[in-house]
């Protein structure tokens, strides 16, 4: 099942088997990267060793906007100050860290954990759609805003979104699209240009 | 130290950091990789953590050939099946694997833990080769097979191990042709590393 044998006495090999299980670490990374732990400071192999225990025994996802956290409730939507008015849908839990990071957003969070995808099938079930659904039913909720990928997958999810949500008193938003800051004209493509076309604001 | 604030309560971002401090990984492939963790099965991040473990807490160096084992001496230094009488010297552990996945050796090792390499600051001192001196001089081996690279550093300890071990009444060899030039050993497919030992040539 995990792909090592506990009883394999090779520390060397053991490592490079759990190593290369992780996406895009093939089998020479894998021995790289066990070479660097084997040489590697005491505290920081510890660090390592801790922070997966951590993630498998202590992580769970927060009951309401369903990112990971060890807590009942993540620290955001424990937060007082946040303005629980507004719910910004995304894919993932590194979605909400980005966007965290412009300090530009004080609401709230959810968070779906992937996109509809026919063709890797995945389907409303698989996604936290069902849990934003019954919490906006519980009230309190005026805006959604839908930042989900600028793609198909993500253009699929937010219409599939918008015809869950509407009927419920909502404003539902989704993110702009359009030219990205430096971005430059002669390089973009014809689809980014063409949304950045249609979403066009009058200049006062 | 650690580059990991044990304090931080973000499950995602303690795996991020950690994750961060491997080589060749950036903070995108540290966001990814941290993202399958969490979503990983249960008993291949206990197998992972685990691994880690093991790596910081049991793993020493043999005391013969200087290669990573849990034992005073590694299943090889310890097999009374393998021919005593030869040594193969190699610069990383992984380039003693390499060797043995060919089948076609049966000899000891010794493993150097790197290069000589003016420009990286890495002296004699740093190289398990006081080690090997010793190893030779108590007895007992009759040949010596310098297997480092086939690039500058490997050249430049091949001609130092020569200069340490001469005069000893050894026979010296080094793996010669089946090597491209600049090749790395850990890298070198084993149909060309067996024609590599089995063409090796004594060194005047």
């Amino acid at each position: 099942m995990t792909g090592v044998d506990e009883k394999e006495c090779d520390p060397l090999e053991l490592l490079t088997r759990v190593f290369k299980r992780l996406p895009s670490i093939g089998p020479k990374s894998a021995q790289r990267l066990s070479l660097f732990i084997l040489r590697a400071p005491d505290d920081y192999v510890r660090a390592f060793s801790q922070a997966l225990e951590r993630a498998r025994t202590r992580t769970r996802l927060c009951s309401l906007c369903c990112d990971y956290t060890e807590e009942e409730l993540c620290p955001i939507c424990s937060d007082p100050r946040r303005n629980k008015k507004t719910v910004c849908v995304v894919e993932q839990p590194t979605d909400l860290r980005a966007i965290e990071k412009t300090n530009e957003y004080n609401g709230m969070y959810h968070v779906l954990h992937g996109a509809l995808s026919p063709l890797n099938a995945v389907s409303p079930a698989d996604l936290k759609i069902k849990e934003l659904v019954d919490r906006v039913k519980k009230g309190g909720i005026e805006e959604i805003i839908i930042a989900t990928n600028a793609d198909t997958e993500g253009d699929v999810t937010a219409s599939y979104l918008m015809e869950e949500l509407k009927g419920l008193g909502l404003k539902i938003t989704r993110i702009g699209t359009g030219m990205p800051a430096g971005g430059e004209l002669e390089y973009t493509d014809p689809i980014t240009l063409t949304r950045a076309l249609s979403n066009r604001k009058v200049i006062d």
